[in-house]
């Protein structure tokens, strides 16, 4: 069975009372913590991190061990269904990811299978069946994947960090069918991949959509958030779910409408605005600016206390950064946003 | 005085019936352009071009020759206003602007000074003059400046294009009494640059805010709008203005407040959410994303019609990209688009 000693993670998800706001900080397993760079020191590369689980739980468990965090996040990374894919996966520090062999033609998509988890992926399955089983139901584990339109993007860039994304956006406006193509063969892995996360123990489940914030409004719906709505939708009801569009502060109405618990904010959203705009249907996480956190510390405490107002009285904030905790950080830092939070307005 | 051929793109401005939606487009004076890149050779380098009138006029008439659009914009860099304050601004092909004094210790924000227009900036405006006597009134000239919040970026990053604007950031939440200094001074030469501008002759004038969406939204307000709104105060009626903040499509409501003509917008807004959130407030410019332009013209077409579609019928829209145009653009496409600009909806 499930008993959480801290559950107060996903009652703000279900909207109900806690007796102070959960937070957790995205990237929270990471190079700014001495005992992760350690670990991966050990490991070697990141993905034997990542492909390794008794060292994914390590890292995983790290954070909590320094911080009263009320959520754990399992140690991964988006781009394992890709690389379970066949497309060759590098994670080289300084390089970003790449893959060796890139979408670059509309006859590879009929070559793409869905991956079994538990087959092709057993690292992540085996790695949630571990940390669960040493959280002692401390606090809830989050599981994740990233949003089709995310991974189709870097399976179709390749990698190298173009910032315009113009093979992907090439895809969107030349061929839309092939792109729908494709999207429909990620999706399908995204939630056989989250099932079978769900199935090994997470509690709750998160969806990155880090690059949909680079498409135009119309795009987005067609090729980012309706493939989002369409897992959430195989989901059901029997998991809460997190979905965050970095860039997406123009569209929460039409995140929250997915039918998500959670709508994850990044820090150029007003929270109040963001609740006011989303109404009752679900929750808000996030979104202090991660740059506050290399000001000194009164300053990290102003700026969490103006956080939590703009969210304002009531259910459903669950504390977080707008985006990942950079490597840069003082640890120290990241204590005093935590008592912060703990302390509230 | 000031007679126009075709005042379209100020009739939208001011939100008054048009026979059809005025175009024009970020960057449109560029590396796109053989020409243009023939005249720039002739030049020798960006900054030359920009700092002789003659050439900086030939570059802004360029487009004008090969398409029908509705406005001119004068060719210069938002740069010119901290060059001028001694920062020594360098801008190479690849590496991105740089300033070779740029501003790392407070003390440093004595030391500056406003400039005199007509002196110390007085390139940029015998080319406003120039280009208002070889447009014969055929389309209305568009000024600009950077936004202070943008300008200020710029001077304490000193170039390098480190995408968190660490440097930046830290003064936003470590010395914000400083950076209020910075912005105070900044401010008061934007504004002395956009009345001389207007008095040598431009139409309209635009305020680049390009990189106001990096800020949370309570740093976006404090730290880029209140400057933008004091900039538009201090211009008074006496000239039509555009405010442009890249990635703040969650702000449009506040940016319409500050009392500008126009809103403009990139292309994650939906225009005609744009519409709703903004009322009657003022105009929209926008916003196809220019990845648009890589693709096959009868998609070019099918999103031009859909971006006409998205604002509906009636007036206050300026037709545009949502960022500049880039260098790969085939000129055809860009007739395309404006074509389908012309044949509407």
């Amino acid at each position: 069975m499930n008993q959480l000693a801290n559950d107060r993670f996903l009652r703000a998800l279900r909207r109900e009372a806690v007796d102070r706001t959960p937070v957790w900080i995205m990237r929270q397993a990471g190079r700014y913590l001495p005992e992760y760079r350690a670990t991966r020191q050990r490991a070697g590369d990141f993905l034997t991190l990542c492909k390794t689980p008794d060292l994914a739980c390590e890292v995983t468990l790290q954070p909590l061990d320094r911080f009263p965090l009320d959520a754990a996040i399992l140690f991964s990374d988006i781009l394992t269904i890709p690389d379970a894919m066949g497309l060759g996966l590098t994670l080289d520090e300084g390089v970003g990811p790449r893959f060796t062999r890139p979408i670059h033609e509309v006859t590879q998509i009929a070559q793409l299978g869905v991956p079994d988890p538990e087959r092709d992926l057993r690292y992540v399955m085996d790695a949630v069946r571990l940390i669960k089983r040493e959280l002692h139901g401390r606090v809830p584990l989050i599981g994740f994947a990233g949003s089709p339109w995310t991974l189709a993007t870097y399976m179709i860039e390749g990698g190298g960090g173009d910032r315009d994304f113009k093979r992907a956006k090439q895809w969107v406006y030349a061929q839309p069918v092939e792109l729908h193509r494709l999207l429909g063969i990620v999706t399908s892995a995204v939630i056989e991949y989250l099932r079978a996360q769900r199935a090994a123990g997470v509690d709750a489940l998160m969806i990155f959509d880090t690059w949909g914030g680079a498409l135009a409004a119309g795009a987005y719906r067609e090729f980012s958030l309706d493939y989002m709505a369409r897992i959430i939708e195989a989901l059901g009801d029997a998991v809460p779910t997190i979905l965050f569009t970095k860039g997406g502060g123009a569209w929460l109405e039409h995140i929250a409408a997915t039918g998500c618990s959670a709508v994850g904010c990044d820090w150029t959203v007003d929270l109040g605005e963001a609740r006011r705009r989303i109404g009752d249907r679900c929750a808000v996480q996030g979104n202090l600016d991660p740059a506050v956190l290399r000001a000194p510390i009164p300053a990290i405490e102003r700026e969490v206390a103006a956080t939590l107002a703009a969210y304002g009285k009531g259910p459903g904030h669950v504390f977080n950064l707008g985006h990942g905790i950079t490597p840069d950080i003082d640890p120290t830092h990241v204590a005093a946003l935590v008592a912060a939070v703990q302390r509230g307005i």
